[in-house]
C-alpha cells in the first residue's frame, strides 16, 4: 500500500510540474484557460459549438478523447481552432499531452483556450493541466445526485454548467438541490443553467467567459 | 515506461486471482452474475429498482459508488438485496472490494447478482470482478456516438440496455447508428432498447435474465 501511494504520488508530482509549464505559456500569452469535465454525453461539444459560433477562430480547444477525433472535426467545423488528443486508452488527459498538442495550436490571437477533458467525472478531476479553472458540465438527463455521489470534481470546479434544461420538462432534476449540494462543498461555485439546443442561458455563460482575466 | 507497464500488469494480475475466486463462488453456488457499467446518470440504479420490483429479494446487488450509500438504500427499498461498496475515491470496482461485499452477502436463495459499478464509462472496462458477463448502460441523451468514442466497454460487453428511449422524441439519437458501432466493435452483442418511465422493453431484457444459465 505504501508502494502504491508512492508511486501515485510521483505520477503527480511529475504531472503537477508540466501544469506548471502550461500555466506560465497561458501567463505570458494573457490567455485565459478553462478545463471542462464531465460524464460522457453531458454536451461538452455541443457547448464548445456554441461557443465557437460567437468567437470563432479566437477560441482555442485541446479536445481529448480515448479514441476518434469526432470532437476537433465538429469544432473545427464550428468556427473554433480545434487540435485532438487520442488518448489511446487513458481515462484523463495528463499536464504532458496538453503540453504537446500546444506545440500545434498558435496561441497569439486566442481569446479563450478550453480543453475539453475525456469525458468521465472522476479521474480527471485530479489531474492539474495548468488551467486557470475548472469547468462542470452536467445534464439535467443526468440526475441532482451526481455533486454529492462525486464530490472530487465539484469541489474544485469553479464553475457547473446545468446544460440540457430543455429536458426538465421531461425528467426528474432539481436545479436547487445541484445549487446546495454544489455549494455544500465549494461556497463559491457558479451555475449556469443553459440549453445548446435552445440557447436558453448562453448569453449570461459568454458574459462571464468574456470577462475572465487576462 | 516500462516500470508504469509492470506495475499495472501486477495490480491486473492480483485482481484477476480475487476475481476467479469471485467466480468459482458464483458458480458453485449456481448464480448468474453481471457487471452493470455506464457513465454516471445513465440509470443503472432505476434498472435495478424496476428489476427489483419483479424479483423481490431474489435479486442480490453489489453496488460501488466513490461517495454515499444512495443506490443500496434505493434498492433496498425497491425490495431487492443490496449491499454498498464505498470505494473512497476509486473510481472502479475491484474483484476484492466485490469479495469482501460478498462477505454480507447471503447468496443462497438468489437468482441473480449484479454488481452495478460506479459511474464511469472508461475504467471499469478492464476490471474483471469474476462476473459471467459485463452489461453496458447508455442513455439515449447521452448520444449516440459513444459506442464508437469508449470502444474498451462496448467490445468487452454482451449487452448494451440503451436506456430512456421515452427522452427520443427530444433528442438527437438513432438506435441503428448504436447498434451498428457495437456490432463492429463486437458480433455477438445484444440491444435491449428500454425506458424505466414507461417500462417499455423491460418484459424482453427481463426474460434475458431469466433465460440466463445457472
Amino acid at each position: 500500500m505504501s508502494e502504491k501511494i508512492r508511486i501515485s504520488s510521483n505520477v503527480n508530482a511529475a504531472n503537477d510540474l508540466v501544469a506548471r509549464q502550461n500555466r506560465a505559456l497561458f501567463a505570458r500569452k494573457k490567455l485565459p484557460s478553462l478545463n471542462m469535465i464531465s460524464s460522457p454525453g453531458s454536451g461538452k461539444t455541443s457547448v464548445l459549438e456554441r461557443m465557437a459560433a460567437r468567437m470563432g477562430t479566437t477560441l482555442a480547444v485541446i479536445t481529448g478523447d480515448i479514441q476518434t477525433a469526432f470532437d476537433a472535426d465538429r469544432l473545427t467545423r464550428a468556427g473554433a481552432t480545434a487540435v485532438q488528443i487520442e488518448t489511446g486508452g487513458a481515462c484523463h488527459l495528463t499536464a504532458a499531452m496538453v503540453q504537446n498538442a500546444l506545440t500545434s495550436l498558435d496561441l497569439d490571437d486566442k481569446k479563450l483556450l478550453v480543453i475539453e477533458n475525456v469525458g468521465n467525472l472522476v479521474c480527471p478531476a485530479a489531474f492539474d493541466l495548468g488551467e486557470d479553472k475548472k469547468i462542470a458540465v452536467l445534464s439535467v438527463a443526468e440526475g441532482d445526485e451526481k455533486p454529492a455521489k462525486y464530490p472530487a470534481l465539484f469541489t474544485r470546479a469553479s464553475v457547473v454548467l446545468v446544460n440540457k434544461i430543455d429536458l426538465l420538462p421531461y425528467v426528474k432534476f432539481s436545479i436547487d438541490r445541484v445549487q446546495d449540494d454544489c455549494r455544500k462543498l465549494n461556497r463559491d461555485i457558479i451555475l449556469f443553467p443553459l440549453s445548446c439546443t435552445t440557447g436558453e442561458g448562453f448569453e449570461e455563460w459568454m458574459e462571464y467567459c468574456e470577462g475572465l482575466e487576462r
